[in-house]
């Protein structure tokens, strides 16, 4: 079989049981969910064994300890794999749910029913548990789901795919709603992504580079994730403790991740007062500084050495390290200007007093998140009550932000009337 | 200046003034709208004149007496294009809409607001109204538009644009708020739909040649009406009196209609009860009747000459035209297979008095309007209350079934705090 074929056979299957699984009572779906943690916790050997392989590999092709850690799956990682199993199981189940009820002068009535989106195709890199992540989102959602792993972790994510296929078997539900691609060639990809009748939508999970080829390349809908180049701005009317709070939070709370703030602005006015202490705590993060020239006059005294003048660049970089771009801005119009021009419309956030700023801010500021005295590192499908999120969407149109079960669904019109016919 | 330096001047200028748009107040929206009605009722002359042009261009080019039709503005269609200005004006205003905000355990307030999505493009053929509805409703949702129609009916295009930048420029908005491609040449279109910088999202409205070409080679996002091949299934358990209003409206009310049905279905067990009466009335329509054998057998002694057995390639075909596919099925299961299998997921319907079968249909019937006694006819952006459309989509993602100003937003997340960092 080539893999034409073989992609055609899983979008054919996934198709099907994606037919089943959008009628599928919201038990079968937990139970299934339950019965994949139960058949991880027995396969713990095979799942360690598996991964050995793909680690032992990984090294032979001198992967970087960074990305042998991404790979490694460990005791506690399969504990915490399962705890998200049995977590997804624990939400409430978006399919069917009807909402805007409402008669209309002619007497139907109509309102908007949340339904599966059918066949999701999630290709992604290094980190096995996303197999996992992404399976039971896909499932609990009521869709069909065909992932595509990273050749690194083949053996890790199959050893995983069979968990899941004996999860679903006990729970009597197809063994196709879940399929691993069994292929690592790379033509499995381009196929994935060119196959409107049996895939609805692509989510595809890592870098900038992957993700920018999947979305030029693709037939189908792609829900992308780009960069995360977060904003704090401190206003002239920002409470000191807040302001303070906030940026230290933002950037230092975790350097790799996509809701890190990577450059801060600070209103003129407050810059004196504000940008030395901020800079004074930064330094105990051992955080490097790229500051414009009025930052750098404030700050070249107090700072240690790690105080470099910035470039245009910086503004653009999602640096996901600990670096920290500064700017000193004339006033709110100024950074909401600078937000919306060198931003990634991912999360950025306003410290401020002021109500009517405040409402400014969030009406002009154009990301996927913007917040008003809070840090970026809220961003996050849990902290925002989705339960999980299959990616963050920098995309306008169906999702944006963290997107979680609901993401993964779409609203049909549903009408009602009593033998009504149209004048 | 190439036309490839032309459209992505338009971009420019569309970005800019989404930017603008996006913060326009609806006081100011409205006062646009209704000036461009104002602009529109003063241009009368310049209006018919213009539209003589194009009608003469396409009497020389040999248009069909019905494709004149479409093209023709009357003073009666300059009214109906006035009333449909002012009615987008009585809309609600769905930007900063703000919903389902609610405190998360962190403290953290979360909700979510509505926005355009920046930059509409919409690529539609000869009837010239839809620059007006296009305009219309883009302006209301917040969002630049950049408008290519038709090249039969440029003058009358070109002739509506100066008024709509009339109404635009009274009411104080940029005038590249809506922006009208002023070329025919084809290579406009291959690059309207290939600059993600610029278009946030593709409308086109057309043919389903035209559609899916569009779909095939765009780069941005498309929201893409495609079929409408509807069906009305008559159940075991239908009122006589429902099941044949409502057959006989959602056939015969117009033809021409995407909601129109195209396939009967009905039960076996009522077949002979209910065939011949409802082919009784279609033969008053003069509507040909493509039949199944078991059809064929009830209606043979009834029905006039049009009585014609149907092939395979009827149960696909939207005919558009006083033709109806007519199939007897065994139950409603055998009703549901042939409209998710034969079907173009737009609206289905069927007519039905058991509660438990009206539930399962409405769940297992995968389009994006699903009725229960009710006529297929209903499927429309005024009746559902959207106050107009842009389209009705058939895709999966974002929206389903008729979009009117909702369709053109998205939502983003904000976040309120007072101080709150992440732990």
């Amino acid at each position: 079989m080539s893999v034409l074929e073989y992609m055609h056979a899983l979008g054919q299957q996934a198709r099907a049981a994606a037919a089943v699984l959008a009628q599928t009572p919201t038990a079968s779906k937990n139970a299934a969910l339950v019965a994949m943690a139960a058949a991880m916790d027995a396969a713990r050997p095979a799942l360690l064994a598996a991964n050995a392989k793909d680690l032992q590999a990984g090294r032979d092709n001198g992967l970087t300890d960074a990305m042998l850690d991404r790979l490694r799956i460990t005791d506690a990682g399969i504990d915490a794999m399962m705890e998200g199993l049995r977590q997804v199981a624990d939400l409430q189940d978006p399919v069917g749910e009807i909402s805007d009820m409402a008669y209309r002068p002619s007497g139907i009535q109509i309102g908007k029913m949340r339904v599966p989106l059918g066949v999701i195709g999630i290709i992604y890199e290094s980190r096995p548990n996303v197999t996992i992540d992404a399976a039971s989102l896909c499932l609990k959602s009521g869709n069909a789901a065909i992932l595509r792993g990273g050749s690194e972790a083949a053996h890790s994510n199959q050893a995983i795919a069979a968990c899941v296929t004996q999860g679903l078997l006990d729970a009597g539900l197809p063994e196709h709603a879940v399929q691993v691609v069994n292929t690592t060639d790379r033509e499995a990809v381009g196929h994935l992504i060119s196959m409107p009748d049996y895939v609805d939508v692509i989510v595809p999970r890592g870098g900038k580079g992957l993700i920018e080829r999947i979305s030029n390349d693709a037939k189908v809908p792609v829900i992308k994730h780009l960069d995360g180049n977060c904003h704090v701005y401190l206003d002239d009317e920002a409470d000191v403790t807040k302001a303070i709070n906030i940026a230290i939070n933002a950037k230092t709370r975790r350097y790799g991740v996509c809701n890190a703030m990577e450059s801060l602005l600070v209103a003129e006015s407050r810059a004196a007062a504000l940008l030395p202490e901020i800079a004074q705590h930064l330094r105990e993060f051992e955080v490097e500084l790229r500051v414009c020239d009025q930052a750098h006059a404030l700050l070249a005294d107090t700072s240690a050495s790690k105080l470099v003048p910035a470039t245009e660049d910086d503004w653009y970089t999602e640096y996901t390290a600990p670096i920290l771009a500064i700017k000193v801005v004339a006033d709110m119009a100024a950074a909401i200007e600078h937000i919306n021009k060198y931003g990634s419309h991912h999360t950025d956030a306003i410290v401020t007093e002021n109500f009517t700023k405040a409402r400014a801010f969030m009406t002009q500021v154009d990301s996927s998140s913007v917040m008003v005295n809070a840090s970026t590192a809220f961003a996050d499908g849990f902290e925002y009550g989705l339960g999980a999120e299959i990616g963050i969407s920098t995309d306008k149109i169906h999702a944006r932000g963290p997107v979680g079960l609901q993401g993964l669904t779409s609203q049909k019109y549903v009408v009602f009337g009593d033998g009504h016919t149209r004048p």
